[in-house]
């Protein structure tokens, strides 16, 4: 099917996916050029596929002015998909939670290095920025496919599972020098708000505080890299 | 002075600076907020302060307008200083070379960490994204006056350097795992553009080929969680 009209009602749905509410009520997200739509095709979350190139498999072919339209990107992509969210799976053994990382950059980058460092799962607070956001997807270069996430409440989960985990939370005051841990088998790692660290009703499950040794002259790290060093400290695959 | 004309040419002057070109031909550079401009009061390198709130230290107080003009922020800051542009120091013995960084954001990211593990020197390629520009010094979080800071031909500048310093760069397929690496007393990192890596006419002075383990299903970190990873990993300071 052909597409040019920028009043067409399928255009007009693609668009609304722009916004968190319409992804809510939908459960579809939109992601942007090929390397994104192979990912997802692997994992078969795929509802449609949009082209401007007929060369393309696509379900709907589109001119560029509406592929414009739906697009977030300044260049726009060649082809666009629209995904079903993906399904929740349960929880694994090397956990990453995310206590109210705000920055959608900063949640996609801290996804990316949680594929490399070998986490199987990302459980993100009800406060975090969503997952689905174009610019979170921008930013884990296709690794959101590679990783199980979850969005649950942080205190009843962390309360469900605390007697199997070592639980590690960042303090920068009192927090153990991160390169002289231990690492355990079955473990959380929970990173927090890029202002505010993490929330106190979070802290109280801590069964270790933690910190990366910096120089006094700079206060703090940037979250994703806060977050990744210490993802990467925690890799024992690392070490091999 | 209050001004509260959108058309006086001193506010002219001032939005002028958000092209790096203006910023190249005068030596000077704009900030926002009051964080940043103490830690450039400490350099004595502010040359006039400019503000909506009266009650605050300022050359010149103007309307919100005219604040919204001059400033690169949605939400403004009470005050924004104009400032002549760093001196450029003597190279020192914990030395970051960027070869082509382009996202502003990344690189204040990298100055950011560079200051948190130790670094003492940090050379930008002449294809790295400008110092000056408003995106990289919010994402420094004022550490870009912590640290020397010098604009530099990069392979002249190592040829000249060499025989002093081992040099690291990394090659993610036959680097060495940088868990495993010797520190030496004075060094050079090299890091990278974003997708293209580092140059091979930066490559040919490598002492030491390096990189970071990480799971294959990642093919590789954002540039300035590599960046991170890897000063952290070369900070010695970081084991005491």
């Amino acid at each position: 099917m052909f597409i040019e009209s920028l009043q067409n009602k399928k255009v007009k749905e693609w668009c609304k996916l722009k916004e968190k509410k319409y992804r809510d009520e939908t459960g579809l997200f939109l992601i942007e050029g090929d390397h994104l739509i192979l990912e997802a095709e692997k994992l078969q979350v795929i509802k449609e596929i949009i082209s401007v190139n007929k060369e393309k498999k696509a379900d709907f072919y589109v001119t560029k002015e509406v592929m414009q339209k739906i697009s977030n990107q300044k260049s726009i992509s060649e082809s666009i998909a629209i995904c079903y969210k993906l399904k929740e799976e349960e929880i694994g053994s090397k956990v990453l939670v995310l206590d109210g990382i705000q920055d959608p950059g900063n949640l996609g980058t801290i996804l990316r290095s949680a594929v490399a460092f070998s986490f199987d799962t990302v459980i993100l607070s009800e406060d975090t920025v969503d997952l689905y956001n174009d610019k979170t997807i921008r930013a884990t270069e296709g690794m959101l496919f590679k990783i199980s996430i979850i969005r649950k409440n942080i205190e009843e989960t962390l309360n469900k599972i605390q007697k199997d985990y070592e639980i590690y939370i960042t303090n920068v005051k009192n927090g153990e020098n991160i390169k002289k841990r231990k690492r355990s088998k079955k473990f959380v790692l929970v990173i927090g708000n890029e202002g505010n660290g993490v929330k106190e009703s979070t802290q109280k499950f801590a069964t270790h505080f933690i910190k990366i040794p910096m120089n006094s002259n700079c206060e703090s790290l940037n979250a994703g890299v806060a977050a990744s060093i210490l993802m990467y400290e925690m890799d024992s695959d690392c070490d091999e």
